[in-house]
């Protein structure tokens, strides 16, 4: 670990734009800028103070690079924690690659992915939660991603975490207290206290570790898969769901999209739509390995959309049925929308015998909700919710396209979120909460049997172990790594 | 042109990145952004001095949006003139876009094309040229091209049109005073003075118009036609030309190039590598459509490749001579490079076999160089300079592609650019250039002919308003609408 030279990175996504911001940041960081920059005002930036901003132009030797704005940033109150400037210059790709050049040629490193961030957690200015929660917050696509990630930056669930593990701590040094005077049989700690925090603990872990299952999907977008024969409107009822964040995404940020994208944030939440062939059943071996793919997704998903073209239910009525059985029965714990499709060219007898034929048929299915799990098991489960599973839209004509998204809602449950309840969304630290708790339960256990100190000393040494893990006061090199390895180069 | 409200866009390339940039100006603009930034120091933002930096939370009631970073710059003394706040936030385009909209939603209006430096001119900022110049240094993807935009943002020649305009101006009025005084035929402007200037003005014009030549090549990137059949190592040759620039790229800025591209920076100019079809001779009709093709392309460009395999040089030895000589009739005046590819695997007789075929050839073609033209005419015209023109290469073992580098590089005269002087890149200011030459050719007509004052003071003011055009003294709606149309959003 490298603290003592200075990096610079762009900071601002790559390619053209208005403005691009190039970040500078170790001790000798405003020694190497100053030279390179002539203010306007003929200020030197060494002489001024931390937060301030400065016009002129960045120079090599006699040639100038480019008129930039400089912000100087003294640590340890910058982003960091050490001096830092910041090179507001004109967005050419070209400008930046020579200004970055220039830096590294007078003493600067290009940094490594995630290394600004790296560094505000080894200079203290933040948790390893909330470091990884940057990068959370950077990828966050939607609003209930965007309040998880910062949830957890601002402290979130690893304030709670350092204060147990505080508290564990306490009792630990108490603990190893009466092991050094093992042969007078004293205690310093009193056990039942001992016992009401480790309860406490294991009431918040199990708490933590449940709210996964919803941090997971949040994070991740809910998969949905949808199954349908071709043509009965897959891409259409995909561009009806997208259209509205369509418009206001190419109308702001001057951005367009090409192509239909599978994930879609409906009221917030992100959904991936997965697409699949269908399972009609044919005795064409190629359509057979198309049902066995479709099943795969059908596994992968947490809810499944079996769509069809309301105007074939004369002709396939029968078949639907069928299919949609063979859904249920192969799955039945996952939640299943029926939507029928183009009943915009439907007369109302039509209607009502899809409806009577269908609603039958998903009458009989348990409606499902997606909520948290209990224990440890990270695959969400599903409770029973009251309600029809038959949904009649017209993708093109829009009819029906938001009783769908509600539906898609209502698997969610966004209680927790709105709560502001603490909700883990990294699998690290699930993964370490798994491990504490383990470790919790049997220094519980050793308490119950009157456990010896010296014993019950290394369990508890394990939990603190598994808490550190989560807020960095344990890391080592590799597991740094590996987390900031996933961050962008100039965060 | 609304200029008393307050317009918002992103300033940095759309897309993830470490931060983004969202700028906020007009006259409330702190106004609009107070009362949404909660600062870690609880300061309000309005009692903040210009050129200051804080750091706190956005906020939409009791919703944190993002932790961000706020410039403020009172007007005058900002990018537009105006009261402005650049919005540092973390780089999710979900952020970006909420942080928008609230904006949008508290008074603010999305900003169009360019519209920030459309007030910076409006404004006085700068002149209109300069403000052009603003686009072109984004777009910029080289040295030359990136020196060029730096000097006209700079002032560049419009300094020099400026203090020629007011000089003209200077001679307009006392001509115009004249015409007051009519009956008593003084004479307030020196004529042989006037003369001068006129002289002057036209010397100052000539040399800005010539520049255009090498300034607009230098812009656009030099366009090559690459003559070959296929399998003679076109993408090949493409990628050894491109090889080093690409690395940097790559390794600075995070960024990839998939797909070949055409546009390769050599010592800092931009070329453009245009494929074709070769010029084989064939019965096949459609061959013989692409050979018209060709030669369309051979037509647009500055500089012609005839790219062969040298390996085929014992059997097709001949038909490349052929060849050879039907470009060089065709386009007498077109430098061209004859490059012998795969000289690997030839051995030294094969090698001096072909230099002496080849090289006879070329010997009697003269070998052209890319300068400025006289007169009014912007094509590019060639005068002749030493040497051969064959070059042997392998791209494949990167033998000779650094001579066909050089070779490319002869082709145009930077001496201009070296020299610091003025260089025209804009056809706006070109046919502006011409149309003021024209005029001003006219008053020196008047003036040898003797003409009365008033008949002078037309063609002089005609001339004013051309000089106005270029730096914006003289404009419309239309025009400014048409130049910022341009620019893209958060500019």
């Amino acid at each position: 670990m490298i603290l003592n030279d200075t990096i610079v990175a762009l900071a601002t996504p790559s390619g053209a734009g208005a403005i691009a911001v190039i970040r500078v940041s170790g001790p000798e960081a405003i020694k190497i800028v100053s030279p390179l920059f002539k203010a306007k005002s003929n200020k030197n930036i060494q002489d001024q103070p931390s937060h301030s901003l400065h016009l002129g132009n960045l120079v090599d030797g006699a040639r100038i690079l480019d008129e930039v704005l400089i912000s100087i940033f003294h640590g340890p109150r910058s982003y960091t924690g050490e001096h830092t400037i910041e090179i507001s210059c004109h967005g050419s790709s070209y400008i930046q690659q020579e200004i970055i050049l220039l830096l590294i040629k007078k003493g600067c490193r290009a940094a490594e992915a995630g290394e600004f961030t790296l560094r505000a957690f080894l200079n203290g200015k933040m948790d390893l939660s909330q470091a990884e929660a940057v990068a959370d917050l950077i990828s966050s696509e939607n609003k209930a991603s965007h309040q998880l990630a910062m949830q957890q930056m601002r402290g979130g669930f690893s304030d709670e975490i350092q204060k147990l593990r505080q508290e564990l701590l306490d009792f630990a040094s108490l603990i190893e207290l009466e092991l050094d005077f093992a042969e007078e049989d004293v205690e310093f700690a009193n056990r039942e206290e001992f016992m009401r925090l480790v309860a406490k603990i294991q009431n918040v872990l199990k708490k933590l570790i449940d709210s996964f299952a919803v941090g997971n999907v949040i994070k991740n977008g809910i998969p949905v898969a949808i199954v349908g024969e071709p043509n009965v409107g897959k891409s259409t009822l995909l561009n009806a769901l997208l259209n509205e964040e369509r418009a206001i995404v190419s109308e702001i940020a001057g951005t367009t999209r090409d192509s239909i994208e599978d994930e879609i944030s409906i009221g917030g939440v992100g959904f991936r739509f997965i697409d699949t062939a269908g399972i009609r059943e044919t005795q064409d071996v190629i359509e057979g390995l198309g049902i066995k793919r479709t099943f795969e997704k059908i596994a992968q998903a947490q809810v499944v959309i079996f769509l069809l073209d309301a105007e074939m239910f004369n002709v396939q009525g029968s078949e639907f049925k069928v299919e949609i059985e063979k859904i249920r029965n192969k799955f039945p714990q996952k939640p299943l929308l029926v939507v029928a499709n183009k009943i915009d060219n439907l007369s109302e007898t039509e209607i009502s015998e899809l409806t009577e034929s269908l609603g039958a048929v998903e009458g009989s299915n348990p409606n499902v909700r997606l909520s948290a799990v209990e224990g440890s098991n990270p695959n969400v489960r599903l409770s029973a919710v009251e309600g029809t599973n038959l949904i009649l839209i017209s993708a093109k004509e829009n009819i029906g396209v938001e009783e769908l998204k509600s539906k898609l809602l209502e698997f969610v449950n966004l209680g927790e979120l709105r709560n502001n309840n603490s909700i883990v969304t990294n699998s690290r630290h699930y993964n370490a909460l798994l491990s504490a708790l383990e470790e919790i339960n049997k220094v519980q256990e050793g308490l119950n049997n009157n456990l010896s100190g010296d014993l019950l000393a290394i369990d508890i040494r394990q939990a603190l172990y598994h808490f550190g893990e989560i807020t960095g006061e344990v890391t080592n090199d590799e597991l740094l790594g590996n987390i900031f390895a996933n961050f962008c180069i100039g965060k």
